[in-house]
């Protein structure tokens, strides 16, 4: 039985609320039960060194949690002087994710930042970033569409993510802070509206798992998958 | 006429929301027009090193930018890899006005800190942070209070802060960004509850402001600040 | 009665030398009693990235205490890595006051520097500093107006600062270090020589200080003010 | 066909080198093909202050890569200030599939630390750092277990990495950087001697893979893993 | 012919000003010719981590270079966020001279830092600063001494330190700015009242020197180090 | 008697292993007996700033030492966020010996950078590393001049370096660390092949050398570079 009285295959209630905030170009909260995701994008007419004169753009991502968005507060990274190992991944996550969906060549030389600031932690910050994210860079894309500065649509289609795992060894879907804390194994999946795989990361917390226990957590991805573009399209329709 | 056209003694709609989220001791959505900051109090057990053993406590604060809440993205400081001079001269205006507010050795050896992260910036967001803080720090003292952990209660009373300025040649009341950005004169003041004066930062953005101006701006400043502390008695009542 | 036996509104002996070392545009060792900064000008032929091109030219500040200045050794700000937020507030007070004695447009696409490091503490080193690199800045401006490199003077006028506070329940004038660690609130003025005020920061350091006592301090900074324009305009005579 | 002529699942020669360097408790130069890692195991007889007191021990890893090991000079991270994100990835996936290996109460109040310096990249080097390293904490564990500091041996078996992927649309083993930097789909597989999957960490490059080349990699995977396990053990005996 | 018309084997002249603040327990100015260095003393109750419970104490040294000391300004290093390679091969060096005229065990277990800040440069910046902190320590052990916390006198003897250098074809003692930026060979050498040599640095600036041109130098060197050591006898006198 | 049993002019068993990796222009492992230390010689098309337009190429150095090299293990500098002092001190050194090597106008407008990393360290790193880098950058140096990139062979002739020092009294060539760890004086010494000295550094550890202490050992350091300027031939040949 899961803490939260959900079944195995069942997720939280996701809430994407546009235009959450005004100054950004796209601006989503992203919820995935009590777990809040501010994801906002933001446009520059320039691209990074590495890409001058490349003739493309470029998608990007920075990841923070408020200090006081935890149980035990998180210390600021910004006071600590970098961002620890933990905020890397999870950024470059994003960003691998979110490239996937785009045609960089389309954007122009231009660079989109998304940026993914957790204000409440309930456990699957990252993959409600990334799906909340995908939101607020179609809307920033809209946003140059509107304004005639792209020839081409940009977005090669939808990308949203989820948490697996094994917890109390039963395969489950969308792990909470309660679960995800406890889990025997834990893994993120990153997926495209076709059920494509973009990104897939599981570890083993205690003992190993097997090709069966990765199968029936890759099943159960796809099932929550399938609902988070459906709640995308809902709230772009 | 004010950009908002609002009468130059005229604040803007204050909002404070408590409980905001769930996981702080103490945490509250602080509203002045467009401008959001979301207060967050933490405790813990334990003061800094300089207080080792002076059987008091400790109240700090730190304050934050989201990247997206600005009208141009403003750069993450945890990826720059430090805290900007502006940052740390606000975070330290708000512990100090905020300790200003506590009977430090009634709090007992433990450390009240204050996160003050801007969720979307219109001007004012360091008096929106100070006023939000307040109430923010109110209900973590409570919660120490209320689990038996306080003899004396260390609120020695209210405290508030809100800006002034000369716009257009006119003292005016709690500038947004539209005012903020051109204003001649920019003040920020703090008060306790009793028209006491806290912190006064007044500075000549071109030309000089005589004692005339300055008068009427703290004329202004204690009108907008009997707002504010009836704000927030009404969200404790 | 102050420690150091002076009248409420007696500022110390001020002495500003010229010259002070010889490789910098201009070179000042400002002491207010015992307190020494010394303050240097430096120019260079061109402006920081956000005024490329802007026709214009910059005047900012950097401050320093050096580790033996003060009673217990400060460490070294170079050594831990960054500059204190104390360091900050000063510098960014500092940088401001002299820009606003600078015609920036006529300083033509140049940055004038302003170094003041605390060769001994006693007590107002800002006030000191922003004092002293007045007559920093006006000697670097006229190296460059000797030099034939500027159009128009862009010297506006003179700018002076002075600290006044509450001590033992008295307003009083230019705190030393014996009376500044115990007053009740301290401010900081900075005015020109038409007593024009360029920025006001007081903090009450424990109970709030009300409307009379600032209107006091202020009565006290005038007076102190007007004595360090005109030890300003003898030692450039 | 491979740029290196290998058969889709065959692996780059292995070289396992133990006691490399003569001062780390345990020291393996690990080859993949033209891929160089140096590991080496230092042991501390103390824990991270949050296992302070929890009766167990420690395995952490650190990852480096030498400037002069890539075809383009690769920065210093020393000389940068600080490691980057891919870095910190790394050695955050070498650090946890280590512990996946080691039973930490039984290891006592101690911390093992991986060094993983690359001395020449050509492919795979976190899977040649996990690969070595095993045995450098063998040999390291070994050291102890002579010195009669453990009761119980408290490496709980085997664990080796390998990387697959989709070259030119077919899925391939050990990708070395040829095939690496054009790979469709890059995963890496740490499993241990019995098939257990320990981590699983799957990207597409550019468009999406399906749930058939996932199975087909793991099934390379697993045929690459038996191979490293068996040369871990031949170098052991 | 020297820039300064200096005979080759003559040094610029040297004062050394002691209790030039008042707040460091030591507190020199050391002047070589323009050069000139504040050398303070600092105490503290306590010695570095690693000489914990040793029985001993320490000195050590820190060097800095006001922006405003050379022809062009220096950028701050605590605003660049940290020290570089000049400055802390510099301190290194003065801390291991220092510590060579120390005996240690009769310290006690307390620290003695020696702050030298280059107030004006024009060459030779680290010589005039170990034979100033040589004075501003001895202030500094004296203090303790008149306080009865010392048993045995830990200073073992004087140091002291000159330049010597090849500057067009001839060795020349003691050089300045313009010698020193055009010389082919540049030698630092420290020394001890009895000749005995404690630190040899030189370094050929174009063309490798002789040993016969080395001998030379170092002949020199004895020649400014007699007049160095009596100097510090004169102002202790 | 030395702990190695070597005669006081003996130096250890020298190896110079060219082409160790296979990416970087000069590759070079050199071995002083147990001291191992990987120097790698990398190309750039580019100057620094200070050389841009001199018309002239730029040679520089960095070093580091791997945290397992040394008995205890090191801590990676990296992860502590910066070079030490000494690491500073040593790729400073190294810069300056090759610089005096190379004839930088006929290098032309490029950098080669000669990474020095000890894979294991026994005394003498900087000596090995400088004597072995001189072979990496003539091997990246006939790189460029087989690519027909050079106009004029920029090697004005070779560069060696030696430790020698004072071990029980006895002036000794080649200290390893048994000796290191415990000379009274330690003496690093960088000289051409014709006998011309370069660079000299050295230091006592306790008491003071003589003259004749120095000369003694600069008589030793001779013999030594002899025989390595002999093996840099040998290996070249």
């Amino acid at each position: 039985m899961r803490p939260s009285q959900r079944a195995p295959d069942e997720i939280r209630p996701v809430r994407l609320s546009r235009g959450w905030t005004q100054h950004a170009a796209g601006s989503v909260l992203a919820e995935f039960g009590a777990t809040r995701v501010l994801c906002t994008a933001s446009i520059e007419e320039r691209v990074p060194p590495f890409l001058r004169g490349a003739g493309q753009g470029w998608v990007t991502a920075e990841y923070g949690m408020l200090p006081g968005a935890t149980h035990e507060r998180t210390a600021r990274e910004a006071a600590r002087g970098k961002q620890g190992g933990r905020t890397l991944e999870i950024q470059r996550l994003i960003g691998r994710a979110l490239r996937a969906a785009t045609d960089l060549p389309a954007l122009g030389e231009r660079t989109v930042t998304l940026d993914c600031d957790v204000l409440q932690a309930d456990g699957g910050t990252r993959t409600a970033a990334i799906t909340g994210a995908w939101v607020a860079l179609h809307d920033a894309l809209a946003q140059l569409r509107d304004a005639g500065l792209l020839e081409t649509w940009p977005l090669l289609g939808q990308v949203a993510a989820i948490s697996v795992g094994v917890f109390a060894g039963t395969p489950v879907l969308d792990l909470d802070y309660a679960e995800d804390s406890t889990a025997e194994t834990d893994m993120n999946v990153v997926m495209n509206a076709d059920g494509g795989l973009i990104e897939v990361q599981g570890t083993a917390e205690g003992v190993a798992f097997s090709r069966a226990e990765l199968d029936a957590m890759l099943d159960l991805a796809a099932v929550g998958i399938t609902q988070l573009v459906a709640a995308q399209r809902a709230v772009l329709a």
